[in-house]
């Protein structure tokens, strides 16, 4: 099959000058503030909007033309990869992240959600580059909604035309045009629970810049925040950290089923099986983790309670804000929030990881298949949300979970040879492929990424960006079958 | 469905009197030793026989029927048990190993080839202990042989059907009187490489004791040795420790296909794919082990290529003896002996863990997966040895590999409640689940399992039951559906 290396580079384009625009976004707080660096995000705006024009006009003649399955998944990997490459502009030439390494870690960090950070002194950085680091998940998110609930399904990636409600049937091989109906719904409610979370967090009394920033962080999943102790800063403000508790949540929600919501139509939210067992889960695990903290700490239980909480939800759905150090209260929730960083929160929300569906599906299978072994001759397939799950999808999530597993240890080894140690090796890893953020060890919750070296802060982007592509997206570029002209 | 619970009692009578038989041929090493723990061990050996005698007689009538699959589920697990537990009494009647828990934890270790021990002193043990200690080895792997090529397959166990060429289909329900054929042949092979290895290594210098000792738990993929400080012990005799890893090799390696070497059917050996995948593995990661600790210690390469293929083998085959401590060379070893935790080498064989093919399976599906990504509408199944792998053979697979890690991870927490750190939990599950022996962290390869405490050790006991026993089997007794009456 000959690709079309025009409509990807017509859509590149498109893609760069959103960036690019985007970009400008953070001079107002430049000159609010009254710093030098706008003139670096200005310049880094130009050169994205630039470069943005000159590729959609060298390929205007193509762009009507539909986008074949193949063409998607290269564009997918491509963009996420252009955005990070011209997104770390702004720190560069603005001087504030002198390397290009870490520029770009940061950067990836962002845009896949991930909100692991090489900033040692956060609140020294210019307001306007805080602006465009959290400006980064913001667009992170976005990207991921309309992956999740639209593109995805379509290419047929990780049995995610599955999770979806909505979504199109798998079969089709052009990408619909319903993709724009749904993304742009999505994006809506996207929208209005940035502003809500906005709005409350300004009433709980913090100013409009840090509730700006850590609104998108929270919707995004993201975890980059604008104080060096994350959101323990506001340890004396519970109504705040309870705020965003409930707004990491919901983000870590099928935005799907938030739509619904919307339209009132509870009976879908209720009788949704993921949604179920995450409630179920984050519920469970606070209170474990709240009487862990209470008995190990001369914390309040309120304050038990609300540790337990937060970075219960802050974990599972992959957000990486923290209100206290969960690898200081004991041994068992430093073990309990490393499995954690595998589980992910929903389909079709923004968080990481592996997701609570796939898990579910898997353990029904392992569950019926002790019944399968008695009853050998009976077939007995799994059911989620009241239908079967059928073969294809099950092999597929299968596969999906291996190959998670085998990158992770593959990826652990490797950040040895980068210089980590045994528990931040597997941490760095684990955090990264699950776009969580903090890790344990070394990248732990109190500390950062700053200390890896150069080869690993390169390694660990490319990690961020095959777990945000829910590892398929990419791995099929590495495969001759994707190259193969059959 | 009623049980036949006559039957199942006559047969874990048959094996009592066997295990109590066992026991008096550790008699004559105590008499030779002048020990006076001959009295502990000839009354445990008289109490087993007698119980057992009595379990045959009282339900004699039944001993003719046929063994229904249900019953071979509750033989198999129960058996293992009651011998742990009779097995255990050597050590606490002459007072070797006083309390019951730990006789309890070194004797289950002992039967599932695991060789995790709770002894400090090794040296200063009785010689008749000692040997009934590396008897229960070798006990084990002869039950396992057996299990593995005839029983498993046809009880349906996590794929075993698939991987064993000689067994018989998977569709009985009655249990096959070739098993008594098959299990008699491999047995023969079991006895000749033990003998083998005893001969070579008397040969090379090593007295009768010691060389019998290190034969048996070779041959079993045990681990449990006569010295303190295991095969560290020779470290001046290159050649002991060289017999020993092309033994422990072979005991990883599918006892069919010795069988075939055996008859002079080598193409059957060169062709089969997990054969061929654990011998390249074994040497790639020798290779490896060398280099790093060559470049990280002052050892001569001769040396650091014994240390390398030595913990290599001993590791991937789950046997467990120590030449070397693997966890002081370099983070990366201690990360890749983790990793090798947990693949175990042929089914078939003595070796513990999740095995070569299960994981050759599930890593070409997931290959594949990319393939039928690109081509959504083509079937494209596993092959194996040239064959299709069937639906449910991959569901089995997939399902075990999934209870395992969740096995893993949830006995990890169990074990920091025990109070075991981050890396002294997760080694010390995976060590025990993949019946090895010595972990990482405080249950690392120069430490031991003597500070875990009793409720630790009743449940790593648990855990290298349910490892040997290739978890469903003692699974499905838990589930209602094996209860049930349909």
């Amino acid at each position: 099959m000959k690709f079309n290396y025009q409509i990807i580079l017509s859509f590149l384009g498109l893609l760069l000058v959103l960036n690019g625009a985007f970009m400008l976004l953070s001079l107002p707080f430049s000159f609010y503030y009254e710093e030098q660096s706008w003139v670096g995000i200005l310049i880094s705006g130009l050169i994205t909007i630039t470069v943005g024009v000159v590729a959609r006009l060298s390929t205007r003649k193509n762009k009507n033309k539909d986008i074949k399955k193949r063409e998607g998944y290269l564009i997918v990997t491509l963009g996420w990869l252009c955005m990070a490459l011209f997104g770390a502009l702004p720190y560069v030439l603005s001087g504030s992240i002198p390397g290009f390494t870490n520029a770009f870690f940061e950067t990836m960090s962002g845009y896949t959600t991930t909100g692991a950070t090489i900033i040692i002194d956060i609140e020294a950085m210019p307001k306007g580059l805080l602006f465009w680091r959290s400006l980064t998940h913001w667009i992170g998110g976005m990207g991921i909604i309309v992956l999740t609930v639209a593109i995805l399904p379509l290419l047929g990636i990780g049995g995610m035309q599955l999770f979806v409600a909505e979504a199109p049937g798998p079969t089709h091989d052009k990408l619909h045009p319903r993709i724009t109906e749904t993304a742009k719904r999505l994006w809506l409610i996207y929208v209005i629970l940035t502003v809500a979370e906005l709005v409350l967090l300004m009433l709980a009394g913090m100013n409009f810049f840090d509730a700006i920033n850590h609104a998108m962080a929270t919707m995004a999943t993201g975890g980059f925040s604008t104080k060096n102790l994350s959101v323990a800063y506001y340890n004396d403000s519970p109504v705040i950290q309870y705020i965003i508790v409930f707004f990491m949540f919901l983000a870590g929600t099928n935005f799907t089923l938030t739509y619904f919501g919307f339209k009132g139509k509870f009976s879908k939210i209720i009788n949704n099986e993921e949604f179920k067992t995450y409630l179920f889960l984050v519920l469970l695990l606070s209170v474990i983790t709240s009487i862990v903290i209470f008995v190990n700490t001369d914390n309040s239980l309120e304050k038990a309670f609300r540790d337990g909480i937060f970075q219960v939800v802050s974990i599972v759905t992959t957000t990486g804000f923290v209100t206290a150090d969960y690898t200081g209260w004991a041994e068992f929730t430093t073990i309990l929030f490393f499995i954690l960083f595998f589980t992910g929160a929903s389909a079709g929300s923004t968080s990481g990881g592996i997701k609570i569906v796939r898990l579910l599906i898997l353990v029904k299978n392992s569950i019926l298949e002790i019944k399968r072994q008695i009853h050998p001759s009976a077939v007995i397939p799994v059911r989620f949300n009241k239908r079967a799950v059928s073969q294809s999808i099950s092999y597929n999530i299968s596969a999906f979970i291996l190959i998670y597993i085998i990158i992770f240890f593959l990826g652990s080894l490797v950040m040895s040879l980068a210089g980590l140690d045994f528990n931040s090796s597997l941490g760095a890893v684990a955090a990264t492929l699950g776009n969580i953020g903090p890790g344990i060890g070394s990248v732990g919750p109190v500390n950062n990424f700053a200390h890896i070296s150069l080869f690993g802060q390169w390694f660990l982007s490319f990690l961020m960006l095959l777990g945000r592509l829910e590892l398929f997206t990419v791995l099929i570029l590495f495969s001759p079958y994707f190259w193969s002209k059959s």
